[in-house]
């Protein structure tokens, strides 16, 4: 069995803390702590759609999301991605990720013609930083909603179901759930899973590292990955 | 059960045709027909790692690859991506994808310090470009690979297992093999899988696009994937 | 008297091959074969003019190019333009010229609010991309507006004449028709030379490269550019 | 007299609390907050000096500083930068301020060959976001110079003294200190001083606004900002 | 007491010529010249306001002004800006700062729904530019807005008073006014004021470049900004 | 006959003016008047190679030029291109044109490993700028290159010969010389004629705007073109 780096056992994740409000002039934010990773998410509200839906006449609104690591967010400095004109691959894989999640918690019809803006703004960066944005973004969403209903922008709940987000991974042949940074380098096999409270998947991504996996090894990681899943839910909850 | 445009069952793919040295100038290049969709898989050799290997001092080669749809290969044409100067977040996703797949089918360090370059340019799209890269791209790197082990480049053989790419998704609540574009936009769920002629996972995407899916339906996925990897590598073995 | 690498005579210009509709979705494609440069030419319709024309109320329609190589299309793999975020100066200068070329080809009054976007995009280089590209894309245009007026998009025929273009150059002080890339390289003057069906000149453009020329030598040039564009245009005739 | 917004008295500056540390991995880092204005001010070690320095054999090292303000950190969402490609001309700007600004407080000679990257991130912006980025820079600053004394890296102090920044403006005629984002907007005249904690001027820089203005009221200004500098190494000297 | 390398007394400024429409197109142009410093500036008239104004609906117009260094002004050529994409961040603060300082001089609402551009192209560098670009921009704006008075583009004048510029810094302890490119590389502090006719205030900024400086060097450096700007303003009158 | 609209005749070329070192700091320097039209050409002296060169180690130096119309240069004023981060086609066009004919200008082998890089900024726009450029570079490298062979930099005069450029064109079936811009916008047909003293031809670019233009036309245009290179030659011999 993997001694892990932090003492934790395999289908042990991180602590997690959520902070609301952490910003002071979004509709919504949250500071969202997974063990050394820290992330703040914001929802903000605009007014119209985008120019794609307008010209074809897409009913309803828009959900978006964006993700930036801080070039004080890791260990050596990362370069702002402004410097180079534009954003990374990985980058904007990410951002897909997070807007294309919290869109399938979301019914985009109920939310009339607004766009909700996620900001993913991470502060320290210790592994499962894209994981961490997801579960922070769908809580600072819930926050959002609320909000709109409450100030009559909104008059039914859109949000489907609440979301989070873990990732999985084999490391020396074990599965192990919540890899921190050290865990993820030396990983044969990295995955990312978002599922809903009700337990159902709304993204899978495994990616084989160094090694292929089979599909008991498939089986195994998504089975710990909804171990995991379970345990950030019962948390959100007692927020 | 669903009647599919073109006539298939649920579980059967589409023509698949792949044309070697379909261009004179690269390494090695190859056409690949799937159905509708063309793509032009090529690999040109260049006599250097990426600088982030020599400053790290990694030893051994590098694999990467690039992604584009021609402006002409979609119905309604595609607005070239120099024009607005940066690659789309999807051209970024689709060629990570492909690069860390061809990746995972290589021993990077038997390469010796060069790097193989795929370009994988779309002439007609029909839904599943990506897996229709990934499979000819893996074609074009065994024609490469054999030509420099015979021209001496190589001395070994760096190529670990052939790899091939399918996708599948979720239809009116019918698991479908192989989409075309109009399944594709039609679908409640959308997967590609992309495995090794041995049957391992190398890569696992798998999306909820309007309804999140089960633990059931995820194994009826990657089962109905297995079956089109399998044909598609008797297929290619019969090349 | 020059021996040419590929054994053609001083007035000889090579094999031409044009496939019709090579590519699926556009309104007209053609695959054209010079030698060995192979250029895809393609036509797409936009139900708009561009900004400046419905700015300035210019009445007619427009006509457009775009030209590309693809990174495969040459021995020593050419770099994506996108990854340096703008074309080079090479393509602009080819676009911009056969965007002009075309353009004289056509009463753009004729065509009404519509505008006609033609990509050349090379898939084998080797000399004469941009001649290929035109006399391509002129067979590709006629295709698309014999379309326009079989479906009712244009009511008057708005093409004026055929265009097609050739190469010429000065190697070793002989005048020699249509260059190969070698040729090309060594060639002491380079022109592209572009007609009408009647033989009338639609641009032309001659640059000493090694050595300056005369009034006899660019007459000597644009005799031996009339006889190969002769020889096309038999070969569309043919088609 | 004016009636200031939060019931500050005209040459009262707001609460200042600085934590230090806030951020997990750079060399050293602070989040001042400066009334309901928030910024993180991070310092980062590069073993290397610019080219420029390098290339005109410069002796010393380098400090510079970048500034963003995270777009959930205004009330209506600012777009990000990357999104456009470059950084706005206020960002550039207030960046320069920055680095002109640590470099008069240090003596390059004394750093050696490194360079030190100064981040500010804006959390919460509420007005005078480049004098709460110079001053928690300079507290940033001072911690990492201490631990690079501690390891080694540095073995003589290049500080050279501690530097505090306020802005000062003129409100219906009445120069106020430490102005918030309100204030701000109705100023007159802005002015931004930037000193040493012995009193001298590292950087002055004052606007009319909507009204020029006249010797006396410079003096006014600097006499007042004076003040505020000296408030703030007082509390800088208490933590 | 410094000998200048040109012979001047400290409180002396460097002869100024000023040639009206240097240029033939735009409504307004001059050649300013402090001593080697030349810069064209031009006011060129646009009949719409900023996109900003519109939106939020910001009765009168705009001045806006934009500054360049031509590559050939300096003595070491400089690489011109579109080469990299984007503008240096000197270049960017520089016409923020003339911008600036001519809204200051002008009544926008007078203007009514049109922008003024200006333009200030430096031909030749010798030190002293931005404030040779805002002097020459001011006598160019009195010139455009005497045509727009002529021609009915205007009904009532929207100019509130003439503004001009000039540098000041200390060089081996001592104040010198108007400093060419040598005195300005020495500086120890480098200040430019920017002041209306009537002896008021526009912008200062003043910058430690290699020691800070005193509450009595401010003064010392405003008093003697106030004698150039005298001098410049008596010459402006003799045009 | 044609009416000029400045009453000159068919073959008369404008009044052609050109100041020798108008600015101050480059190498060489010419402010070149051809008519309305201005345009400053400098040289300055770079001592290296570009990369490619150094690369393939091909031997001698480099000339190039760079191309660029002031905003204010034209009557309705030019958008700086650096603002769209990048230089339009037009200006790629001409800027490689001038390169090209300066570089058939000079034994690039003669001029040993370092670059003349040419600056062509057009003051006043008025038709013709091009040849302008190319003039009035062919004037400043000759008086560079001059320079060099004093201070000793160049030993052998790597000049073959002098160049210059003239535009001719056909308006209203006319053959005309030299183009001012209402000319040129009312052409049928539009060409550039580089020569050099001895009356080769350096480079031909000739463009059907209208309409397309016969062998004879082409003729009596060239020889149009030859009597006004001479005129120039002989002026810049008389300078």
């Amino acid at each position: 069995m993997t001694n892990r780096s932090d003492g934790r056992t395999a289908n042990q994740i991180r602590d997690i803390k959520i902070i609301k409000d952490f910003q002071k002039n979004p509709l919504a934010s949250v500071l969202i702590e997974c063990g050394n990773t820290r992330v703040m998410c914001s929802v903000s509200l605009e007014n119209k759609v985008p120019g794609w839906m307008k010209a074809q006449d897409v009913p309803g609104g828009w959900v978006t999301a964006e993700y930036s690591m801080l070039p004080s967010s890791t260990h050596t400095r990362t370069r702002r991605e402004v410097k180079r004109g534009k954003e990374s691959g990985r980058t904007m894989e990410i951002q897909r990720l997070i807007g294309r999640s919290l869109r399938a918690a979301i019914d985009l019809e109920k939310l009339g013609p607004i766009t909700l803006n996620i900001d993913c703004d991470v502060i320290d960066a210790d592994g499962g930083t894209r994981c961490a944005s997801i579960t922070g973004a769908s809580v600072a969403l819930e926050l959002a909603v609320h909000r709109l209903l409450e100030n009559g922008t909104l008059t039914v709940n859109p949000l489907k179901e609440k979301i989070a987000a873990i990732s999985v991974g084999i490391v020396e042949g074990e599965p192990l759930l919540d890899l921190c940074y050290v865990e993820d380098s030396a990983a044969q096999v990295d995955m990312n899973v978002i599922m809903t409270e009700s337990g159902k998947f709304v993204e899978i991504q495994g990616t084989a590292e160094e090694q292929t996996f089979s599909f008991d090894e498939l089986n195994a990681m998504t089975k710990l990955a909804k171990e995991g899943i379970d345990e950030i839910f019962k948390l959100q909850n007692e927020l």
